[in-house]
């Protein structure tokens, strides 16, 4: 293999490029839609990884020891399609079904084509993504198990987002010298020149600010592209950072370097002209096609260990025992124990179980008791500072790499990172996620720092899950079900105040369950509640029972799915109504959810939730402003009933 | 006033400095929650500038020539309610009753005090929102009005938020030299040290990359925070960034730079033990009070010309007439157009009307049709290029100085944002967004481009509007709708297809209004709709119709609020049923809005919503897929009916 010399791996791989240009051309003019000349920018660095530095097996994109590609800069896709293509992967007629309805080829890459490594096209997240695959290549090294190189290409105008140098500062924080950035800086972005405007000087010198080696070339020189990412590949402490000078729509005078070309395919009767001119442009890379010298190295990659190594990933774990958890006592009917400590307790026994467990936080980990966990397993901790996209999308590589991730925040500050959340839905990734400090039961910190939106923004992500524990012992259990839910997002959502123990240590919590606490023959209204409200709930049950009124009283612990069947049942016999009362905002939450899930029944349902801005004040008085204390709930059960 | 010598200056400001950092210990004491130690790092920067560099109008916070002063690390404001007391703005007693429910003065600023200039405690996002300020100060000089300096102060924590540096990049290219940012960098977050340790050339080296004028300096020299200040307003092109070097819990042996004191309040019986260590420890300081040599500069500005700028802003603009447009005719009947495309129209009309208007767009101005608003008004365009963050932080800096912004960008990129977005609710921002290529109708380009939660998200925003026009002319009157809505942010989903005008140039739509377009005195089920199902359901209509099936159908143009008597009426005379049809996900949209408004009815609702994942295809097919389009519309109506 070795024996070809280096002209010839250049102009091997100069054809190969010339080949991805004329490919992105004709799959875009097929499709009528698409990203040319983005492509065309990036074609000689994709050559130069696809066909010379990549270890891949061809044959099993799942290999743990494959290299890992990211397209950060999504909607050049096809230039990726194209080499793999090239590679034997795909036919040219699968190529050509790009961005059709029954082909896994999307416009922009999603896992339906198990060769994409993660869903981009909203820009800015591959590196942080990046990143996750990469801590996960230096854990698995230290096991002795693994390792490969994680690459990102980026575009000049993704790197406008803030997300990229909050995954750079990550990035150098680990000491990630396995990650290498390309920059395909081609200076246009959609509508005109990007921030930079082919700076890359100045583009390097903020990698180097953030902590990167980096190193500015000629994006179109094969033997420089080739050359840098060796010397990238040395590095002993430090990520990458190529900026490649590109010029978009590189090969075609009528668009290269040009506005306006952003987005736009050819029309499929020039296509044949334009591949003469990209021939005649690259004559030499044209010429090459038809000579031999060249014996390419096959991408390849070393067999998983899959013994050692669990490829899969996505076993049920074992049960973890709340009655053998050295914290159990904590558990006793007669404590108080805030849910969100609760999870800390729990992701620490899970660690115990299963080496996969990995937990992140953002700077808050006395608050959400990631503490719990990080003091146990260190190794599988995560501190990612206060960079919330960051830690979604770190957490998101991990989960695509076969990890468990779980990661908390605020529920509040986890809109920093719905973009990131969003696009791991299209991504399949079963993200963990956990959202403390819900609700204006927080208290004195204010609006600011109030998860009130949270489960509408969740529920609002295809196949996720929303779990939503009062006590303790709930809290714990629902944890384990997480771990074992890999069809999506999972969101717990803990509370900041401590409360009573509800549950014996023995109850069981089904994803999609529900749990009647308070029930009788003469039910005159149905109580729906989760969280914080519950407790207001019992109480307002003690006080209405003094009035000799029975309600029942249902803990929704389970948000999405919800439990239809049995909230029908029990509302049927409660009077057919239902009062729905949440430490949330009305729109999306769980009164919403409800609503909309008995739409078709004649239960008719009143909504407590927060429906004005709250403020600072004890969460007593802000839960009576917010008209979702148990005051307010036995007034609600009097007017109605 | 200006026969003081430096040395006295010097030691007025320590003095208080001295002060603020007792009262900060003092407030959070009484109220036993808040961030002390982190208020004592910042003393010396905010006596400062509080005391010496600031112009401000003490008697009317919205002065427009103040000098605008933004808490990015909003956990520390105790520093600053301590500043406004020292400045006789509010009395001890106030200060005192800092995060009393009663109070104005919260855990983290709200405009609740009117002195507050933004919402923070969600960190790093200060500087967006002081680029607004900055740029308006720009904006307002070209018209000889007014001139503004504007101060951030950040955390070294949050400039781990990749939005800092989003914003970083902007502030530089817009060349602010009247935006200066100084860095409290005390070393230790919430949960230890921060990301550079107290690296505050690393710290700087950032700026500068990033395009700052930048300064490391001692930030418990005052001599040196002055002068920096001083050098920094000389600045010809240039925003600068201070990095102070600081350390948390300053003063105080017992805490200083020390772990584990974050967030944690000194007990009420510590503090007069504290005081006397705070004067030991700053003699000098402490025994300046007593003075008398140094007459201090009291803030100031000059008094607004109230005459020629307008102070108010949230006039109701004069109605623009879409028959006067100049391109009235694209709104005949015979015509279609995208809904994003008459946005472009109307904003541009706006433009004429007012010249507080401002667009704002991130790169995809010739998707959103901003495009066609810069071209008449180009020095009322900010491109934000891809950075959906920066712009609605710059948005809401705009708009809290009076400006009427709209920003827009895909609608599945505002969620980028969603945490900006949740601020400036708080900040009762009136930001107006507008997210273009909702819904799985945009076909190709797929699930990532797709906003499909845009209105789950909005909705679940205290006072928001959300605007979903169907056509050009609905689309083009409800722009002006959003210009004279003051209350909250409002939202408008446009679509990517050109869809056929509905609606005569003269119809009005009114915010919180609906439209019934189809009603018969037979109507077996209302067909409730916006944006391209209702094109569907049109369709869908015309076929029943020859099968003799009459239905009602509403255009829920308005969906926040909702015409919950208009639904109400309609439906009980269309079988008391109803579907609600809608290209967004099921959770948080329109057929829940419909369900949650109408749960206490025994009206119907059967809601059709995207409730799986998409992907590339044509738009009709993938309308098909989401079982949104005419024919499973009718198939719903045949199977209900």
């Amino acid at each position: 293999m070795k024996n070809n010399n280096l002209t010839d791996k250049i102009s091997f791989l100069e054809n190969k490029a010339l080949n991805l240009r004329i490919d992105s051309i004709r799959a875009t003019s097929k499709s009528n839609s698409g990203h040319p000349t983005s492509c065309m920018s990036a074609a000689d660095i994709v050559a130069t990884i696809f066909f010379e530095t990549l270890k891949y097996d061809l044959t099993n994109p799942k290999n743990p020891n494959n290299d890992r590609f990211i397209l950060s800069k999504g909607h050049a896709i096809p230039v990726i399609y194209s080499a793999w293509k090239q590679l034997g992967v795909i036919s040219d007629e699968e190529l050509l079904s790009l961005r059709e309805f029954d082909s896994v080829l999307e416009g922009h890459p999603t896992p339906r084509f198990e060769y994409n490594e993660a869903a981009t096209g909203s820009l800015g997240q591959g590196l942080a993504i990046g990143i996750g695959m990469a801590l996960n290549a230096k854990l698995e090294k230290t096991f002795n198990v693994t390792d490969y190189t994680t690459y990102v290409l980026l575009g000049d105008g993704e790197i406008a987002e803030g997300s990229v140098w909050e995954a750079a500062e990550l990035a150098s924080f680990y000491k990630l010298n396995n990650l290498i950035c390309i920059v395909d800086s081609n200076r246009l972005g959609q509508t005109g020149e990007t921030l930079d405007n082919h700076n890359v000087d100045k583009q390097a010198a903020k990698f180097k600010a953030f902590g990167f080696d980096t190193y500015t070339i000629d994006g179109h020189n094969i033997q420089e592209i080739l050359s840098t990412i060796e010397k990238a590949k040395l590095s002993k402490s430090k990520p990458t950072a190529i900026i490649a000078k590109t010029y978009k729509g590189h090969g075609l005078q009528s668009c290269e370097n040009k506005n306006n070309f952003h987005g736009k395919p050819f029309k499929k009767e020039e296509v044949e002209k334009l591949i003469e001119e990209l021939k005649k442009n690259f004559s030499k890379a044209s010429s090459f096609e038809n000579q031999t010298k060249y014996i390419p190295t096959k991408p390849t990659a070393t067999n998983a260990l899959e013994e050692t190594f669990n490829v899969n990933g996505k076993e049920t774990l074992n049960i973890i025992d709340i009655n053998k958890d050295t914290n159990s006592k904590l558990f006793e009917k007669t404590e108080t124990i805030a849910t969100r400590k609760a999870y800390g307790y729990a992701l620490a026994a899970l660690g115990r179980k299963n080496k996969n467990i990995i937990a992140l936080d953002a700077d808050v980990k006395n608050s959400t008791f990631t503490e719990i966990f990080e003091k146990e397993h260190p190794d599988k901790f995560f501190q990612c500072f206060i960079s919330e996209q960051s830690m979604v999308g770190i957490a998101t590589g991990l989960e695509s790499r076969n990890k468990i991730p779980f990661a908390a925040t605020f529920a509040a500050f986890l809109t920093r990172a719905y973009d990131q959340i969003r696009m791991a839905g299209i991504g399949r990734n079963a993200l963990r996620l956990c959202g403390s400090h819900c609700g204006v039961s927080i208290g004195q910190d204010g609006p600011s720092q109030m998860g009130l939106e949270d489960i509408a923004m969740l529920r609002a992500i295809p196949n996720s899950i929303i779990l939503y524990p009062s006590d303790g012992v709930s809290a714990y259990k629902l944890v384990e079900q997480m771990a074992n839910y890999h069809d999506g997002i999972s969101y717990l959502r803990t509370s900041r105040p401590a409360t009573p123990i509800i549950y014996s240590k023995d109850e069981n919590f089904e994803i999609g369950g529900c749990k009647v606490l308070k029930q009788s023959n003469s039910d005159q209204v149905c109580i729906i509640a989760a969280g914080i409200t519950l407790h207001n709930s019992l109480e307002a049950y003690d006080e209405l029972q003094k009035s000799k009124i029975n309600v029942s009283i249902i803990d929704l612990y389970s948000i999405k799915p919800l439990d239809y069947e049995t909230i029908k049942k029990v509302s049927m016999k409660s009077g057919n109504k239902i009062i729905t009362v949440e430490d949330h905002y009305l729109q999306g939450g769980i009164g919403e959810a409800v609503s909309s899930a008995l739409s078709k029944t004649n239960i008719t349902i009143h909504q407590m939730a927060v429906t004005k801005l709250s403020r600072s004040g004890s969460p007593k008085k802000l839960m009576e402003y917010a008209q979702i204390d148990s005051k307010n709930i036995i007034q609600k059960v009097l007017e109605i009933i």
